[in-house]
């Protein structure tokens, strides 16, 4: 069939083909049951999804592709096109499997894994991947299972034989964005630092959209390693290199149904930073009721779990569990998050908590990768930073990715206010980071939050709380109406 | 914003909307999250999901509606609808609860299928319900929570206060079409059978897609009411009537999935009936390792909570087993379902598993609807079917709900022939059932199979297996490129 560009795009990882429901393989397929068909070009081939179209849209012998379907058959308009039956998916017993509360082999995670980044698992499928995963959790085995699945179907960095440290934070927490802090204290120290990051995929800000506001993220492989080579650190977007592909797939949907099972959460870390490359690893793991991990308790099964996988892989890992009551800084949104870097890193007063949440990062990996003995870590980290040594090298990294920059502004701002005296008791981190996501974070990198308060102030009415922040009228008022509709955001007592 | 009609149609339960990735509102809620939307008319509201188009494809006040979108809204073209945030998921939190393993009580239930009915769940939502009632098995008390929520969620229709009898078959063997045949002989009989049923979802026909091609069947609640008092009996389609509308959501994942929870089937079967004012039901149960029950063990589970389902909602109810190593009848798709049907009511020769199965069936509704004795239903049923007495009920059925017509004929055909000597030992009926649809079936309502053989005959090279029927030709290519590349539909052995 004749190829045709269909501008449309859905956010399913599944692409979408585009039929004329009169045509022969759509009277076929039939339409009540999800259809799937095989289409292939001379650069591919894609499993998509039909969607049926009434006789206007297309030419009897054209198929619709969407955005995604046309740029993986990389066809002209009007190219041939094989359209034929969708091949039976052969993971999906193993699916079933488990479904059915059986354990899973190596193999069968290989299985799995690849299908879903071959794009053969639509969103029932992996739906019931990660329900059946989260009703019968990963054991240790399991675990590294996973891991390991989802190191081998994607790329895999090497940095020589010498140490590469790198940084998580489990997340949960709005504006916690230390990273190209702790990157720029750690390489002025000369340990080798090449954090690739991700863009956000439910937050209102990745440390990659962050980053971008201040230099350029979006560098290939030989660029990435230029970079490095001149100064043992960069804060990139990993996009241009295929880390851990599946993960996205299965964050997608995990986000959409809030299950964060351990085992998975496990795999998908330390898959991306044993692809990456890494050899030390330090984990910022903060911990509160509207944080991704709510408890002690669950932060000692999480703790434990990844330093277990992470062992199996010769990961060298640290985990630093902190406070989770509350965003870090003032800043939520990209632009809002890096002029709290850049105010850090410049030694500005203020923002205590970022700061100090960076120093006792980066004097962990300092420690970590043998840089300084213990317990000595945050004091050299603090006078890096102090000293201008770290802000020195940051300037470098920026300007050794393409140029550094200024964060740009929003031009629509609204102040929430409180409504009646008292105390901030709580603040729900869940609620901020889905305001500040409304207002346009992070498509819209001006957009996002800025904060005035912190738990345990005291406010009269008409304090001021935190300012929304857009780039047009339509998205701040859009992100208004969610604050006023729920509006238990801050919980203010007397 | 502006309503604009595209002519769309996914086969997802939920709508989408298309609206321009430059406008405010996909700017607010991102592109990497599945969002939804709540659009709102004066008509009604709905869920979408969003689906980012280009500039090109509306104007910037423009929000694309699918067709079912655009049937739910029931706007003009260029009518105002607003746009905004959908509503938090309430019963999210019970799904989440059985993903944990929890128990689920009545009210849980009654949230879930109130929001699946009301299309607040998608396909991520859908596929979790149904895994996590796989995992976790529903026990008796919330099979019969499940099946109470599935009734009252829709319509529920009353034949006043006499005896109605049903009959339902558990599925996956083609060609058991012996609705028609039972409805005409119990109704003849003087038993009341209002009969309502549905069109396939994912088989080659539906008893309203066969029984359409001899007489209508889309009849509204009214004329279904004028023909069952006239003759006492009637075989429609039951989609003016919304019973048990949560349903059609849940099957249509399970398909997906393969999936078939025995808590889940009960609640399906018997919400539908239950709903449908019956009160004595016989249930066809074929058996076999192709069949929806693979094997005796399955089918006394299903059949012991089907009885106590039943029992704790006053339904007599007699279950049949019966064998399901392979197809009933010799046609498989509406019109050639609709010829066996039309053959053993004549009492043409041959068909005589047909014939057996129906005479079964009616016999024990004859038994346990009062109208004989018990172990005489069968010789009654028999006598009413060779005497014409069912034929001539079924003529006048027929016409009562709008007038008999001949099944249409399928244009291009192709005979697949036995490629060695020896005896059929197997026949898929998962297989068959796939290439009928393949051909076209239901929607092409002449479309399906013709079977030559049955388990047991003995074959040489060349002999017949079974004819393939089609409208048109791509679709009987469509369905032959699957013959060939799955050839294993009869196994033959020396």
């Amino acid at each position: 069939m004749r190829a045709r560009r269909i501008g449309l795009s859905t956010s399913q990882h599944q692409p979408t083909a585009y039929m004329r429901s009169d045509c022969d393989v759509c009277r076929s397929e039939g339409f009540a049951a999800r259809s799937e068909i095989l289409v292939a070009s001379g650069h591919g081939e894609i499993v998509a999804g039909i969607v049926h179209c009434s006789p206007e849209l297309l030419h009897g012998d054209e198929i619709g592709l969407c955005e995604k379907a046309w740029a993986s058959l990389r066809v002209e308009p009007g190219e041939l096109v094989a359209v034929g039956h969708a091949p039976t998916v052969a993971s999906l017993g193993e699916l079933r499997r488990r479904v059915y509360g059986n354990r899973l082999s190596q193999g069968s995670f290989q299985a799995i894994i690849t299908d879903v980044v071959a794009g053969r698992y639509n969103d029932v499928h992996l739906a019931s991947f990660v329900t059946a995963c989260s009703a019968f959790p990963l054991d240790l085995d399991e675990t590294m299972g996973l891991t390991r699945a989802m190191v081998d179907v994607g790329d895999r960095l090497s940095w020589g034989s010498g140490i590469v440290v790198d940084k998580h934070s489990v997340g949960g927490l709005p504006g916690n964005r230390t990273t190209p802090i702790v990157v720029a204290i750690v390489a002025a120290q000369g340990l080798l630092m090449p954090k690739t990051s991700s863009r956000a995929i439910t937050s209102p800000a990745g440390t990659a959209d962050t980053m971008e506001t201040l230099a350029p993220v979006d560098l290939n492989l030989a660029a990435i390693r230029r970079v490095v080579e001149q100064e043992g650190g960069c804060i990139v977007w990993g996009g241009s290199v295929r880390l851990s592909p599946a993960d996205d797939f299965i964050i997608g949907v995990e986000r959409v149904l809030d299950l964060d099972a351990v085992g998975q959460m496990v795999a998908s870390v330390l898959s991306k930073k044993i692809a990456a490359g890494s050899t030390h690893l330090v984990i910022d793991m903060p911990i509160g009721p509207s944080a991704k991990v709510r408890s002690e308790a669950a932060g000692i099964v999480l703790s434990d779990a990844l330093l277990a996988v992470a062992r199996g892989f010769g990961l060298e890992t640290r985990i630093m569990p902190g406070p989770g009551l509350e965003p870090v800084g003032r800043g939520i949104g990209p632009a809002l998050e890096a002029r709290d870097v850049l105010a850090v890193l410049r030694n500005n007063p203020g923002l205590e908590d970022l700061r100090s949440r960076a120093i006792e990062l980066a004097g962990a990996i300092l420690e970590l990768g043998g840089r300084t003995p213990p317990r000595s870590g945050a004091e050299l980290a603090a006078q890096t930073l102090a000293s201008g040594s770290a802000w020195e090298k940051f300037q470098r990294i920026c300007e050794a990715q393409g140029g550094m920059r200024e964060p740009p502004c929003a031009a629509h701002r609204h102040t929430l206010t409180a409504a009646r005296p008292g105390r901030i008791t709580g603040i729900d981190n869940r609620k901020l980071a889905k305001l500040a996501k409304l207002a346009g974070a992070p498509a819209a990198k001006a957009a996002g939050l800025e904060m005035h308060v912190r738990l345990g102030d005291a406010v009269e009415i008409g304090r001021e709380l935190c300012t929304v922040h857009a780039e047009t009228h339509g998205e701040l008022h859009y992100a208004l109406a969610y604050a006023a509709a729920d509006g238990a955001i801050f919980t203010v007592a007397e």
